[in-house]
């Protein structure tokens, strides 16, 4: 049994429809970054904890759930979107496993241990300051995919907190912001060792940005083949499909 | 006429067989990087002046005059392969606007004016420091391959004391040291404002890296499509075949 408020449903996560979570489209629904994300990332298998911050309705928490028995920590500002990833928990009985947080990842210190997560995810808001049209037309949506609540320096900067030394911290971005990212990544002594670029189709410009990096890793990028989503038809490609399907 | 030394030979720099260049395999050749290099930057067309630094035997000034009027200065510091680049400039009668200066590019600043130049390019050494087997093994290839005489940071430092406000600096790397290349490049205030990644087939690694990146630019990156070298079949692909044959 699950509450279910105003406009929210139950979409499944994957195709597989093994996992279910709850979404609505005025508050917050998930994307295909979030799967991307959770695919890209390299998460313990067997035991260690992992941490997700900006985590919104909880899709990659619920996603990294799938293949890992590490336990999962889930940091989301928004009471609202907190409390869908909640009962999203529960609805999948994975309440030992996933825990959810509502808070500020700035403000995580005496709640999360530093120095001591496997692995930090993060899908950020991406956006550097909302355009006056959309400032509370939608706060939900706003404090989502813009730098109010938190600027990408005081995520970065979250993750080196929690990750542990030669743990590993993977986000997904815009690839108009990957100097900014490398720049601070840097500076927060989390060096880039994987990245993917992820381009709509052929022939176009790369719009989706994963990158991974390891706490006081040694310097050494590898750039991993590129991820196409869409074939010319308009149908996912393979590889996209063996990733949305699960 | 043309002299040509020991083992020298004369090659075409492109399969259209429009330009000519002195290359020898114990001395230096030049590589598809040059190529690829010379095919990415943004040259101005009608006038303007363009420098490249780690000039070798002067593979991309000899390309980029295919396509542009301007004045192209080439800094090499190896005078034997400065005196290779200097004979193909004269081979292929471009003596007006190909202008070869055998020096150090730390120390341009007496020579070349700073701040003026609409273009830099630059294939530097890729390797950090030689082996030791490999160190005194070839001194020509050593110098040209690993950062004996300069460091990545040098390159940057000169690309941007000789590049005008505004203008582009357009460099060939391998993507191990992506991280590097942008730390500096921001450092040194070129914004990197376009970047592409070479793979040598599909579902491999990237190998090489191009990216451009304009002085005091405004934060925002481009990626470019992917370029593959070659098909399953290990012949070029169309788009490789299109740069390499001109």
């Amino acid at each position: 049994m699950v509450n279910l408020y105003e406009d929210e449903r139950i979409d499944y996560l994957t195709a597989n429809e093994q996992m279910k979570i709850i979404q609505s489209p005025t508050v917050f629904s998930f994307s295909l970054d979030a799967i991307l994300l959770a695919h890209f990332a390299q998460a313990p298998i067997k035991r260690g904890s992992i941490l997700d911050l900006c985590s919104g309705n909880g899709a990659i928490p619920l996603l990294l759930s799938q293949r890992t028995k590490a336990t999962i920590y889930g940091v989301e500002i928004q009471e609202r979107l907190y409390d869908m990833a909640k009962r999203s928990v529960a609805l999948n009985q994975l309440d030992e496993q996933i825990h959810m947080i509502c808070g500020d990842l700035k403000e995580m210190q005496p709640i999360l241990k530093h120095s001591t997560f496997d692995l930090v995810t993060c899908n950020p808001p991406y956006f550097k300051t909302p355009a006056p049209t959309e400032y509370n037309h939608n706060e939900y949506l706003t404090i989502a995919r813009h730098e109010v609540s938190c600027t990408l320096e005081d995520v970065i900067k979250a993750c080196k907190l929690h990750v542990r030394p030669g743990g590993k911290v993977a986000l997904v971005h815009r690839p108009g912001r990957l100097v900014d990212i490398i720049s601070l990544m840097r500076q927060y002594r989390i060096e880039p060792k994987r990245m993917q670029l992820v381009y709509p189709k052929k022939s176009r410009e790369a719009n989706t940005l994963l990158i991974e990096g390891i706490r006081d890793g040694r310097a050494d990028l590898k750039i991993l083949p590129p991820l196409y989503i869409y074939q010319e038809n308009g149908s996912y490609t393979k590889e996209a499909e063996a990733i949305i399907y699960g």
